[in-house]
């Protein structure tokens, strides 16, 4: 029964679809460090405040997973979802940016979990070149380029100040990256076909905010 | 023309339409400092990549903000969807956590812009207490629940290691916090009434790796 759909069809599968397959994956990995085999639509919803519905369409796009009467098989289900986002295999990832920011993604643990490594990390800070972070020699901006293109690395993380993310940005991808992970709260201008996600920390506060004072105001 | 409409009806808003809602207030606070005075739901869906029915869909939730043949008026606009967020006041907010993510955290210059300001920071670290970054003094996690309620602070950053995470969390419950910022790789398990937002950088780096392999895969 199970069986994944050819990448063709992927084409139009909406963002919030894409995200949510992460949480499923998160939440399958989760049961499976607690020694369970299978899960349903209806619990694995439930743990996330979603629908059976939501969690079975989700999946549909995809393919066929599940088994009547049993429901998801959790080992099989964390092999398909880590398939279809590409993370069955590891990506190595370049960081740019060494700050304090920088440092804590250095020390991400949750990426090395998910299949991401950072391989190569830059700054441009003379003072910063050189140093050591979790096994990171940091390497200066110049030598970027020609680093990026030997690794054939393809995703970046982008940790510089506001100001000069463009520009990295740039050089990200005439170096040969086809996605990019933002941490600049700046709208980057980029090719369509290089990927980007950015990360703005105050919309999640502003969410919360959001949530917050709408709490309130029923009060 | 422009009226919002009574906080009552805000009850079923689409997630995803509220954190478009941020994307609007960013995009137009770069138009308002380039001294634009009003942009047409066209233009500004065309910066974001949307399609202007999706913009003056999303705003309609709120309101009625454009005028006819005009646009919308960005300082209007920009106070309008600030009002929406509760973000039309300073938000204090208390940070757990002042590793290096912590750190990058009360130097993110986003947050100030956008009405949040960290008022309090706490470790559990004996070392790390009583330490200052930016004005703010480290206070020890023995300090926290009377700290907040004397502050009546209402949102929180969690940026501790994922084994602390649900401990601190609920404390920060206890102690009256209404909003939390999550940036441990862990479901938290909350009373309902408290918003939890999640910034799980994994998930981005997954969705990038989505985007990267079905590139990949069309070649």
């Amino acid at each position: 029964m199970s069986q994944s759909k050819p990448s063709e069809t992927l084409e139009s599968i909406p963002k919030s679809v894409v995200e949510r397959l992460s949480l499923y994956l998160r939440e399958i990995q989760i049961l499976v460090r607690e020694g369970q085999k299978t899960i349903s639509s209806h619990k694995l919803g439930k743990r996330l405040g979603l629908s059976d519905a939501q969690v079975r369409k989700d999946l549909a796009y995809f393919g066929q997973f599940g088994y009547p009467g049993i429901g998801y098989r959790c080992d099989q289900l964390v092999a398909e979802i880590r398939k279809i986002l590409g993370t069955d295999q590891i990506w190595s990832v370049a960081l740019v940016g060494c700050g304090n920011l920088g440092q804590a993604l250095l020390g991400y643990q949750g990426f090395q979990t998910q299949g991401f490594s950072i391989e190569l990390a830059f700054d441009a800070n003379p003072q910063t070149v050189g140093r050591r972070f979790r096994q990171i020699s940091v390497r200066p901006m110049e030598a970027f380029e020609a680093d990026i293109r030997r690794s054939k690395i393809l995703l970046a993380i982008l940790a510089v100040p506001a100001e000069a993310a463009q520009a990295v940005a740039d050089r990200m991808v005439s170096a040969g990256v086809s996605g990019i992970l933002n941490f600049a709260p700046v709208t980057l201008t980029l090719p369509n076909v290089v990927g980007v996600v950015s990360v703005d920390l105050a919309t999640k506060l502003e969410q919360l905010a959001f949530t917050v004072v709408n709490e309130l105001r029923k009060e």
